[in-house]
């Protein structure tokens, strides 16, 4: 079997880990090498073991890695990968199920958080709001997740994790996927109008889907329209998943009507807390800047993992979670 | 049978229910009758049936009601309501279990928004702290609650709704009860040192009992340093149980450690949202204005239990929910 090239990008793989991967490749680490040695191990490298991708790796270096032919990532998420030149032959693995129990947690956190109205009374009270009186009416905007409907668009891990924590609390479950078809006590839809109706019958909706070229923009204002005046919409996978002026004009217009994310907007293939719009100035907008994903990374098992199914390719054993590179094929500038 | 003759002090009471208890009393309502027909009927009832305690009922119109035998509460807590001065005939029946549900679930979105951190990176980004880097290090204080301890103090209706809920994230739960012995997947404790216990043992702590001469105060200063560093208190019950002070103290100098709560202290009898201390600019207080109780008020549940509860007194039936008077001769000015 030949000895495989594998750098590392990120600085969460720690030595007891490099000394399993070494058995099987020449293990490097990029930020132990000096830039004249780093280019030359490039040209080597067959595997890429990555956390967000490196600036380094241009899309210029990138043409010059002839012999890479293997990305695993840490995150979940891929789209920050450069499809488009990255050649056909080089297999992208995703770390799917790494994040969902953490991921999910937080979405729940956020779903509950917009439903009870945690944020916008708190901040009320905070400046100043002190008569009860003034807070009569606010219970018509608080949804009782009981015997109430949760959507959730995307059904892998995260998803998964959702569709459980919703059936607790006595949630009737409907899910979206392209590929589940069941699931204990979820309603599957799929097909053409599926998300729509999804949608319209939700009072709760939970995005958990990977951001492609399928999925961008999903969420624009024909879709906005079709759910419930005071549903809960709760983004825990990419901002680009929905269209941020139309988001914005719904949520100034229904004020019963709430998001809650995790995730934000890219600008210049980044993500970025600075928006088009003035979003933290709504009541009815709950964002936290991208917190639910480190808190899994911290249980260790992202890097766990990721360094599993790099092994599973070092020895010749097929990885698990490999793209479809199809839907990756997006003009995300980086 | 002697016909009885109730007073309703509350609007929330419909038309409908009305009807059903004038099949075994002459009913009346205090918002429909002058001032001086209110004292002669006053002198002739047996029966009330009250939200909050109403302001008319002052200690020297209670002592001329010599005929009154039973009051129904419809809110879920009974400590509004003068004991001290009631005579010990009338008997006082709470109207426990009518809240649970919603009550419990919002205690859980409080326990989210603070586990999670919601609110207080929410306002960090609406501040604009909109570099991401910025909050590395945020999901150290991050409360993952799957494989976790809660700790439920008071086992009553929100109590078993909160233990439920903990275990479906994935929660051990420690409950203190005084009658509770068992329920499904919890582990109880009692007697001597079993508070401390339980709050050294937990990662979160939700505070379900009702608020008695037993409980009031009972987190003070010993138990806050009893609990773990990092962990979230949430109070959902009454906002006496905890001694504000030392809550406050407790805070500023232990940052990881959160409270959150839907409810306030009382200021001459009355709960208020002004505190002794600035608990709202304080990044570890999760605070929402008693909006839990409301939400249960709208399902109609809470009406319907009381009315159901007075008819089983009209109809010369043993009243459920029994208040233990002897706990409730607290020295609060009403």
């Amino acid at each position: 079997m030949k000895r495989h090239n594998l750098l590392i990008t990120s600085d969460l793989v720690g030595s007891s880990d490099v000394r399993r991967l070494r058995r099987f490749a020449n293990v490097y680490r990029s930020s132990e090498l000096e830039e004249k040695t780093l280019a030359d191990r490039l040209r080597e490298t067959d595997a890429l073991l990555i956390s967000f991708w490196p600036e380094f790796l241009t899309d210029e270096t990138l043409r010059r890695m002839k012999r890479l032919r293997f990305i695993q990532g840490i995150l979940v998420g891929v789209d920050h990968i450069p499809f488009v030149t990255l050649p056909r032959k080089v297999v992208v693995c995703s770390n799917a199920g790494a994040y969902s129990l953490e991921v999910g947690e937080h979405a729940f956190g956020l779903l509950l958080s917009a439903a009870k109205r945690v944020v916008d009374t708190h901040n009320s009270v905070a400046r100043g709001k002190t008569d009860f009186k003034e807070f009569r009416g606010t219970s018509d905007d608080i949804l009782v997740l009981q015997g109430k409907t949760l959507g959730v668009v995307g059904y892998g891990g995260i998803g998964a994790v959702v569709a459980g924590l919703g059936r607790s609390f006595g949630m009737d479950v409907i899910a979206l996927s392209r590929s589940r078809r069941s699931g204990r006590g979820v309603k599957f839809v799929r097909g053409r109008g599926a998300l729509t109706s999804l949608l319209a019958g939700s009072d709760a909706v939970v995005l958990a889907l990977p951001l492609t070229n399928l999925t961008e923009g999903m969420i624009g204002a024909k879709e906005l329209s079709a759910a419930k005046r005071d549903a809960v919409l709760v983004n825990i996978s990419r901002g680009d998943i929905v269209n941020q002026a139309a988001l914005y004009e719904h949520l100034r217009l229904k004020p019963s009507f709430r998001y809650a994310t995790d995730v934000w907007w890219y600008e210049g293939g980044r993500e970025t807390l600075v928006t088009d719009y003035p979003f933290t100035s709504l009541p009815n907008f709950v964002g936290t800047p991208h917190i639910s994903g480190p808190t899994a990374v911290a249980s260790g098992r992202p890097v766990r993992m990721a360094v599993e199914n790099t092994l599973r390719y070092l020895r010749g054993l097929r990885p698990k979670n490999v793209v479809k590179r199809s839907e990756y094929y997006r003009s995300i500038v980086l």
